[in-house]
This record gives C-alpha cells, structure tokens and sequence, in this order.
C-alpha cells in the first residue's frame, strides 16, 4: 500500500504481462522498478523467451498458472492478439494489448479491455527509459481509463488518451516520421557508399532536421531544391542516381512542390 | 601575425566574402570572430542586404572597390555564380564557392578555383555554431588545399576533403536525409492534424529515429511494417491516407521491402 497526494491508501497496481518480444521485456524492466506498481508475473509460450526476467518476477509458460492482477498486458505481434486473449480463462479481467494498429475488438476475452500503447520503435539491445516515451492508453470504461493513467503515469511523463481511431492514425504517422524518414537515411547511405563518402559527415544534418520540427512545422522547416523550384539542380541530382532512387527522388520531389501550391 | 604550433609566425587569412543571403550572413559572422582569419570586406550587390555586417567589417556593393584578400568566398545561389566570377575582375586570385552541387567550373574568373561547401541548411532566424558543421572542401592546387584546410579549421572540428563528384553526391544524399525526411514529418503532421492528433507525440520518435543511425547502420535501424512484410497493418494503414499519402506511402514500403530483399 502507497500514500497518494491526497494521503490516501493507495494498492499497488498488480500487473501481469503476456509476451516474450522486446515490448514485453522492455515493459516487464521499466514496470519491475515501477513504485505503484508490482509486477506479479510474465508470460510466455516458450520459457527461454523470458528465462532472463526471472531474477525480477515469477515466469510461466502456461495460461492455466496466470495470477491475480488488476491489468493483464497483451504484447505479441497483432495477428497473436485475438487467439491468446480469448484462451485467457480469466473472469471480468481487465486486459490492454499494446499494439498501435490493433483495434480494441482484436482482445476476444470475456472481459473489461483497453490499450496501452507505448510509442516507441524498441530494439533488442537497446536500453529504453520509458521516462520520455509517449504513452497512447485507452478503455471502455472510465473507471478503467483512469487505473490505466496511473499505470502509464508510473514510468512516463507524456500519457495521451486517444481512441482507436486516433491511435491509428498516429502508427500511420509513426510509420512516415520513422519508418519512412529512416529509408531516407538508407538511401542516403548507400549514395556515400557508392562514392566512398563517409556517412558520417551527414550525421550533424541528421539530427539538426529533427531537432527542428520541434521548434517550428516541418512545412515551415522545408527547404532544398524541390522547394525553391531549382529544377537544374533537380536534373543534376537524377544524373547521379540509380533507376530506384531516381523513382523515388521524382516522386518526394513532386510531392514538396505539390504541398507547397495546396497552402 | 600568429604562431603555429611549430612556433613559426604564421599570416592570418585575409577574406573577403560575396553575397548577402544566409550563408554569406552566417560565413561572416563565425569568420568576424575566427582568430586566424582576417574578414576584409563583405559585398553583396544591395548595400541594405549587409547594412548590419558594417558593425563587424567593411562592406560594398561595388565589384570595383573589392579589397585584396587569399581567398575570395562566393556565397551565392548557384545560378548566380559564373556570372559573378567572370566580373571579378582580380588577377591570380584564389576565389571559392559554397554550393554543394556546382562544379568548380562554375568559377569563371580568371584565376585558381575552390569549393568551401558547409553541409547544413541554414535558416534565416536560426543562429548557427560552425564548430560540428562538417565543411568539405576542394582546391585545383594542394597549397590552394592546405590554406582552405586552414580556413576551415578555424570553424569547424569536422573538414573533409571530397572531389567534385562526392560532393555533388553528397549533396543528393543530403537531400534524401534532409529535405525528403523532412518531408516525411510533413506527411506525419498532416496526417495528426486531420486526425486531431498533438504533433509533439511523436517528436520523441523523430529523436530516436535520427539518433540511432549515428551507431547502427539506417539498414539495421530499420523496423516496422514494411521491414516485417506485415500486410495486413499495410492494408490498414492505406484505408486512413489521401489518394496522394497513398502513393507514397506504397512506393517507399516497396522500396524497404525490395531493399531488404537485395542484401
């Protein structure tokens, strides 16, 4: 038990999670050291998916072993969501899955759900403090919102409500200002390896353009020579590029001219 | 008079900078403070472009009154610069440009050629610290190199030496690094504000995403739905996006899935 602010009792938030990927172990370390939280137990299909986490809590293979908790946390790949949510044999349980593009209905369990939707890309071996990461949450009901906001208020500083339609939406943009803005450093690497140009020298680049847009719009931080309409530069550019990287570079070009004209 | 680190009085380089736009702007100010360099004159063809550099240097607009210098800096839209050089009207002297893309020809005065091109988009209002822009920088002649080399040291930690097809195809590369992902965050805004969506959701994404490729590779960085030929979160996503995010959004996915499929 926890004071609140108001200097109430408060129970710890029990919280099983389901999953052996990075997102589980990922949530499974930031909630373990959590201090409203206590992290009862993981779950896995296979033992030596989560055989690392058991120095921090109780681990299982098996769904007929899964303990008492207030939250049950889904993180599998999305196509998993709907089998293993329904095997849950858990009555009235509450239970979230963290996926940005699986809608509420994905969870089939007889039961209270809702989403916990870290926006972050993980990967395996890099450490995440969750201190900075966007947490997306949502619920049917309420009562339920307001457990998940003090669950997600335990590791982040940055705790959105949005509805499925909204968190949609934002894995859409994620997958621009991420995924896409990421090929863009791939097909700029492979232009400095093709002319044995160190990478390197476009890294302050990099991270000026991101830096950016958190200061002004991307619209507004646009420049290059789409943007000034220098079609001789343009040309020059196609000149040096491969067939792919030439369809590429006609199509974003047209796109930054077209924007420009809409505004 | 200066010592170098062999103790030797070394002379100080003499500058005279052409231009009244961004990069003449932010070029004179970091030379105005360099200590082994001596801003002669700054000229631009509209006095009011420069009227503020008076507090610093000396300033004209008239080609016939340029001051002697060892190197003469052409910070000029590229179209601009052969006719500008062809009026300089200086025997023997050393005269650069900053374009990334402008071949050394494009200097035509009659006299030796350089480049001295700073990778970083400069924005009008944004006060800009040379010290981590890298400066590439090219010469006809190695004493033109090693004074440039000096020239550029004076600013900046990061000089390199690239030829005119690297740096022409450094800056096509900067231009899918930088202008095209900034493009991507373009999209992702559009994208949150039809959705209703704060943009600063994602700006922890747009960090991470930059940061991580200064220490694995953009190919190795890369996540997602298209890395992980997840169609039926492509599919979804195509459902939420305008006819012109749509064409995009398919033509990178394929370019990251035939990409993976290449290596």
């Amino acid at each position: 038990m926890l004071l609140n602010k108001f200097n109430i009792f408060v129970a710890m938030i029990r919280i099983v999670i389901l999953g052996g990927g990075h997102v589980a172990h990922h949530l499974s370390k930031a909630f373990a050291t959590a201090k409203t939280v206590s992290l009862v137990q993981v779950y896995a299909r296979k033992m030596e998916q989560i055989e690392t986490l058991q120095s921090i809590t109780s681990i299982t293979n098996k769904l007929s072993e899964i303990k008492d908790a207030d939250v049950y946390v889904i993180a599998i790949t999305d196509d998993a969501i709907p089998q293993l949510s329904k095997q849950l044999n858990l009555e009235n349980a509450f239970v979230v899955h963290t996926s940005g593009s699986a809608s509420l209905e994905a969870l089939q369990h007889q039961g209270r759900k809702g989403v916990f939707y870290p926006l972050q890309s993980f990967t395996k071996d890099k450490t995440v403090s969750f201190e900075n990461i966007p947490l997306c949450i949502e619920a049917q009901y309420s009562d339920d919102l307001v457990l998940l906001d003090r669950l997600a208020g335990s590791l982040s500083k940055q705790v959105y409500t949005l509805n499925s339609k909204q968190r949609k939406s934002l894995h859409v943009a994620a997958v621009f200002v991420n995924n896409f803005s990421n090929h863009m450093y791939t097909l700029g690497h492979d232009i400095c390896k093709a002319y044995d140009i160190p990478f390197e020298i476009l890294f302050p680049l990099i991270k000026e353009t991101a830096q950016k847009v958190t200061t002004i719009t991307p619209k507004e931080a646009q420049t290059g020579p789409a943007q000034r309409n220098d079609e001789q530069t343009i040309a020059a550019h196609i000149d040096l590029l491969t067939a792919q990287q030439q369809i590429i570079y006609q199509l974003i070009t047209k796109s930054i001219q077209e924007h420009g004209k809409k505004l």
